[in-house]
């Protein structure tokens, strides 16, 4: 069994990482912290975790990290960097949820999450942990950084694309659309129901977080310099992202074609689900589950191609990710405990 | 593996079979029948189910029903009826999730439902689906008669203060509130999201169907002539059901021992959980979970007890419900298949 | 035209007074206050307001409320009676829509609202602001304690009933439900949207501060003591409030009669409408309108009356009836600036 | 008084009509025509009019139309070309909400409608109904084809860019996102609350009838050949649209001159609001009032430049822009019966 630690378990990744792990068969959940909750039961802040989880929640101070085989940073930007070191030297592998170790580049860190970043090295060796895209290196590592939300379903949308070198790199448009638990569990006025519900925006327009981590890693795929105008929408639903991905056709290609791309690309994908040619992939039919799913459209057989994307935030975009890169570091099956069907209605 | 096959698999409760079925340990999916969507796979209706069902609709007609163990008809009232005795004859179990088993009052059924009732040899032989007040007799039922959801609320909160002889049997009042799935799959102006949501409305107030049937089975706890009073309201959810009911006191107890008497007679329930006392069980507590969670008040310590009762309306209160009685009906472990975390947020 | 002053507008009570005293044809808004936004543009923080009201907030201290004709409390408890001496010396008149001047009992406001009454001559004078049971004495008062929106729904509901002396008044069931508006604009995690969307609970249920407010005036209205339950709950909509108001007859009257003692009651009502007996009046039917719809219920032609209360808890339940008895202080007709039709859909 | 007849009032476009005129003080309703419920109170269908609206449906052919001054057609595509001619010979004026009068091109009309276009004449003389655009037209004509709501946004957003030559007209990409309602109030499964609440989904992205609508309008504003990626998505919410517009700007261009491009365009315009550069609009912020607010954002101060608009779908997107039309055809200031403030929360 591995000892399974989570640091930070008060959040939405946090309980979702509790609902995933409570029923993962090789794992024992072993400690969880929140220095506000120290004492507390889950299950007291969680009643849905009643008579699944035992596990109180732990004063960081207190809880014996080290002696996890694995821990999750499920807190916000700058903890897991001030953990890691200590983590790893005593043979804990750590995964982080936050951004600290998704950005190669130290200046962009710093400029976009506005905090120095004080773990060169550990950044240096960490993984960025999307499986489809970087499965070998995930298998090694002992550390990762787990994508962002917006930039998983932009890279899963964009990369075969790209790496066929079939699109214009450097106009690249994503319209995402987010649930309002993307914005995470904090008494801020912005995400009140009376707020956000019945109603919808933009938000971070003209900038936002997610553009250099998805373009550093979008760059991976292609020797053309790489432009993203990434647009983010704030939605009236809990969980769902659904990314409507446009680029330009450089070169003629059949609609047969560009799906023989999609469907070869992710044939063995457990949890990339290339749907029918001008399919629309409603957020409900990943609820609750890892699965991504996508559709290309081609309107009027034109330059614009259009790859709709959706996946569950915080599984897919989030705690499964990361649970799936742990089954991968702990040479586990890849799907073990992430085969949940999706809820719907 | 128990042979299952599925009568009316098109609404929510046939594709919440579907979503609990697809990873039950002891289930292979045989046939799934709709009239209308012949020939479609399942998954077409419905991508949350690609790659986990791959059946295909067939007619009733081309269904070998008879190959299958147990039948759930997730169908209309009306329609298990009319196919029980010859799918009893071939050996095969019936669990029908429709009201044409659930009232041994053949006057009061046809009353209600508007339709004769065609099948009284059945109706005789048939057994009331609630595994926590009618156990035995599931284990060896061949033809189930799976509870309302409404009722099923009333029952678990009512029970142990009618068969205690605490409460005054006659003026049991029952403010209950369904999420918009109970409704049904229906193309209906009134369950359009536009109608319903971001509003609510009591409805049935003078007369609904559930009330003879939680009578009929709440008689069977007491001797005093029962009088129920069942208010139902449409909530601007998809599911969950939350039932507010209140009782009078007929004898002074203490409020700990009324939470000891619900503890003793839920204490070896998977599915029922007794909250502390004074708590307020939220519905999604129990979101597609078999969980039904209660909590008991007593304001003022005054004659008034009032329990509140969550459940899923698509999972205790219909399609979890079914499996575990199908669970019981087959000598299974009654939890198997049934132990989903509930999905929160 | 009026001069108004609104001290504390940031809310949801004093946006919704904003909403319609823009349009109020005898009110000039002159002063409205917020210590932290102080110089903010009201139209700012709710863009809606952008080319309807150009004022904006200014800090307690500098805004010269003694020079308006009415000033609306919509702020925390203990806000009102803090200031209302001063104003009502310098001639002006005071509406607080928080609970500092609704209970005459001292003592019960202490116990419920945990802080002391410091303004014992002015709660002598101040007036129960609910127009339909209380018109001429708002008429002549300097000083309006504006009813809770729950008390509003049980009080009509209730009020012709116990006046004819129909019901036993020692068990009334008040069983309430409230979109998630009514929590208030405050930064709290449990009003989320991703915490109260989708889901249902009751609060408060052993005992909440409405229950007082609701008993005191009640029993203005009978000499046989009154005795209340009520249970509120909280629903995943933004505005709306249904109240299922459960009493026993003690006589016999048929329902005609009952239906003609409302209709007899509220004929002249502008904001009551009772409906035919036995309809389910939506939240939505009296959305963002001050309208108060209700409807009788006799189940199985029993001993229990139920009525139905829909309002918008903002409007009929809060800004709304606070400009309803301003309308009437200053002799205007009742209706001035109320006359909105119900947003539907 | 004007008096005003509507054809098919049953529907959103209808009752939100009725919203509009019940209080619209210079009209009187007449008549308002429904087959299906003829003879119907139109309160007794919408509980919101009650009190407001006392005319009940008569069947089509009972109504005096001819008597009317103006006739609204709130009826699906293919109605108002069957009764227009007879409405302007009797010297009615004809404004439809449906898409009879929108198009010029019957041939793009009838491959994108699917029914023969039967009233050639009165289509020539149809003036489209967007008084932003096309005010003078709109004073003098005798017959309203009335924008789709999806045209009405992107036309106002593009129409400055495209009128200055700023943008490259062939490459538009406009990512729209509608509430529910959009999709009218029709019992389809697919905008059942439980099918279309707490998910979103794209439809209609190859293909949709609002494309060739707004292109040939788009087409008026510049030499240059538009081409428009049209992208609509469903969200769960009753009102609201949100269109992401995007364009690529030809020339260099600061943005203090861009967003006084927008501010002189519309600085006459009573419904346009043009929001500081940067600007989020929510949709909520128009809610049930007739305002469209915009804002301008450029990514990076680089080539593409976005403008966000927002509207209620049913008002500036419908009924609202109807009505503004009517002002204009009979003289009268064009807010009348059009200054609702927004409904927020």
């Amino acid at each position: 069994m591995i000892k399974v630690g989570i640091v930070g378990g008060t959040g939405y990744t946090g309980v979702e990482l509790l609902r995933i792990l409570a029923l993962h068969p090789e794992v024992q959940l072993t400690a969880i912290t929140s220095r506000k909750e120290d004492g507390v039961k889950v299950a007291d802040m969680y009643p849905s975790l009643r008579g699944k989880v035992d596990l109180a929640f732990s004063a960081p101070d207190k809880a014996n990290l080290t002696e996890c085989d694995v821990v999750f940073f499920a807190t916000p930007h700058g903890v897991a960097m001030a953990q890691a070191q200590e983590l790893l030297a005593a043979g804990v592998k750590v995964i982080d949820l936050a951004a600290d170790f998704r950005l190669k580049d130290v200046a962009q860190f710093e400029k976009w999450y506005g905090i120095p970043h004080t773990c060169h090295d550990v950044l240096a060796e960490a993984v960025y942990g999307l499986p489809e895209l970087n499965r070998a290196a995930i298998r090694n590592a002992r550390v990762i950084g787990n994508p962002g939300c917006y930039p998983t379903t932009m890279q899963i949308g964009y990369a075969p694309l790209l790496r066929a070198g079939l699109i214009e790199a450097d106009s690249l448009i994503a319209d995402c659309k987010s649930g309002v638990s993307g914005a995470g569990r904090k008494a801020e006025i912005g995400i009140l129901f009376s707020e956000a519900s019945d109603t919808m925006k933009a938000y971070g327009v003209s900038a936002h977080r997610h553009t250099p981590e998805t373009v550093e890693q979008l760059q991976k795929l292609t020797s053309e310099p790489v432009s993203l105008q990434f647009t983010p929408h704030l939605i009236p639903m809990i969980r769902g992202m659904h990314s409507t991905l446009y680029a330009r056709l450089k070169t003629d290609i059949s609609n047969e074609a560009l799906q023989q791309l999609f469907e070869d690309a992710y044939k063995d994908e457990e949890f990339i689900d290339v749907m029918p040619f001008g399919s629309h992939p409603e957020t409900r039919s990943v609820r609750a589950s890892n699965m991504l799913r996508l559709a290309l459209h081609r309107p009027g057989n034109g330059k614009n191609v259009i790859v709709l994307v959706v996946q569950d935030n915080l599984v897919k975009g989030a705690s499964g990710q990361a649970v799936q890169c742990m089954n991968l570091m702990f040479g586990l099956p890849e799907q073990t405990g992430l085969q949940h069907v999706p809820v719907l209605p």
